[in-house]
């Protein structure tokens, strides 16, 4: 990820990793090795930067008040990967080692917890009230329901597309929106204001969601630094999916594709083409950039220059993402 | 268990029961169906009912304010279970099919980690501040450091107590102790007698957690609904296995028992036999007993008879239970 959008919060970034080390730190030397390994694997840090942005947009922007939250933020993030990572028995993120391919299920469900735990601590100390407390909380409870509605669904070649919208809006859109709403709520940034990133947040979470979705289809495997068809493996309908459902000559054929847990290599390689040759690609990628249009719109006015500047490569970035 | 010890606070305890209920709901049918087994599978309770006990002492009692509190403490509890029958690969608890044995290891992390934050969602809701919900965090994060520090031991044949001791604290103690601290804290207790209720809970929790072992070296499989020599089995070494690798003429072969990876039904069973018959449980027993007798002399006097009554009770509860 090219970070000259988050130029404007560079230091602040510095402060975000050197905190995201100390956060995960206990008192035995095995679940420090094992949470250092999670929070220095090459995140995006998208989350927490989202945060650091809103905030600075506002009158009461103090990076001391709003770290612990921005930290929690990529903590909560960091843990949920861990156990998305058990679940699905990965073996690589970003090219690095999983903890549970290092360290085993138990290690990694177990430290998912201690670091769920300590977002929560993290919050606890920032003194930053209810409203806050809950609406991360809430957050980790839409991230566990959506991922259990996405394996519900899972194998069924649903073409209910307002499911998907849905389901990704649980899985990635809310998180965004949050990062952005509380940020502006910790910064002190006027409500109108604090909703209107929150609009933009999740207006970009969902195309990051579709693009992220986009790329398990359209790039080589070596360059996501995992399989490329691991949606359609495990039987997740994404956009493009359904488009070429619905719409592909070759409707039927995927179909049976997706609905078979006992899908090949060659089937999903198959599948693959049929989506690419429907048009459902570029639908897909329609769709995303309209999300990214609202989101620059509706970027505050009264933001300063910079910031509404970051905001807007922020949603340009992810319409960019290299296919 | 029974429970007319808890008879003084009867009636909280079924509104906590309905507000386990509650609490759980969520707004996809799956999700609350697999939260309802768990929170209806036979727990005893132990906790919020330490936890309402001692608000009820307090000068600022009202049910409705502690009982999001009890609840969350209960959620907690039943979370950190079901992510430990995931790890153990448990079939059933308590008699009743677990979570893992009914609907996989997939959707009972993602619930674990739904009632997990839903416990958090409580907290925020009953305006604690900030310290009751770190405390809380801190609990999760003990929990999880305490079951992979116990991880990390297996199979060592350790006969250092002081880390028994260590690991029962943050497994089980330490949760007994934020469970009446806690209770007190919000129920408006003064300083000292809140003080005096958690080294209480710490203490009952030490004698809970070395009869719990006790159990699973004493009694027949039937009887504790799962396989006796359990914690053997998975070269966890309790009080009792520590007593007789130290003071059995048996040692050496005990020794190469607990530290077998590969050991048979029938090694378990020997290594039972040498415990039993090494003085081990009489050992376990005369600390959890010393443990209580410090927990009843440290009650508060200035609490109400009946509250003070049912502490004792308990304390007397856990040192009877049935071998």
């Amino acid at each position: 990820m090219s970070n000259a959008m988050f130029d404007v919060i560079k230091e602040e970034l510095e402060e975000l990793e050197n905190n995201l080390q100390e956060s995960i730190k206990a008192d035995d030397e095995l679940v420090t090795e094992i949470g250092l390994h999670l929070v220095t694997s090459g995140g995006k840090r998208l989350r927490p930067a989202l945060c650091l942005l809103a905030a600075h947009g506002g009158k009461d922007y103090e990076l001391a008040k709003v770290l612990p939250l921005a930290t929690a933020l990529e903590l909560i993030h960091t843990a949920s990967l861990v156990h998305d990572d058990v679940i699905d028995e990965a073996g690589t993120r970003r090219g690095v080692i999983t903890a549970n391919a290092k360290w085993g299920n138990k290690l990694s469900i177990l430290s998912g917890d201690f670091i769920f735990a300590r977002a929560f601590r993290l919050v606890a100390s920032g003194d930053y009230g209810n409203y806050v407390a809950d609406r991360l909380a809430y957050l980790v409870c839409n991230l566990s329901v959506g991922e259990i509605i996405q394996d519900k669904r899972a194998f069924e070649a649903s073409t209910d597309v307002a499911d998907y919208y849905d389901r990704i809006k649980k899985k990635t859109a809310d998180f965004v929106e949050i990062c952005c709403e509380l940020g502006g709520h910790v910064g002190g940034l006027s409500k109108e204001d604090t909703k209107k990133l929150a609009t933009y947040g999740s207006a970009i979470g969902m195309a990051f969601q579709i693009t992220d979705d986009l790329l398990d289809i359209m790039q080589s495997s070596e360059k996501i630094g995992k399989p490329a068809g691991n949606d359609i493996r495990q039987g997740i309908v994404t956009l493009p999916v359904i488009y070429a459902l619905e719409n592909s000559k070759f409707s039927d054929e995927l179909g049976a594709i997706v609905t078979n847990k006992d899908m090949t290599d060659a089937m999903v390689e198959r599948a693959l083409e049929i989506v690419r040759e429907s048009g459902g690609t570029d639908f897909a990628m329609n769709k995303a950039d309209e999300y990214l249009k609202g989101a620059k719109e509706i970027i505050p006015e009264s933001l300063p220059a910079d910031i509404k500047d970051a905001f807007i490569q922020v949603a340009d970035f992810i319409g960019e993402r290299d296919f």
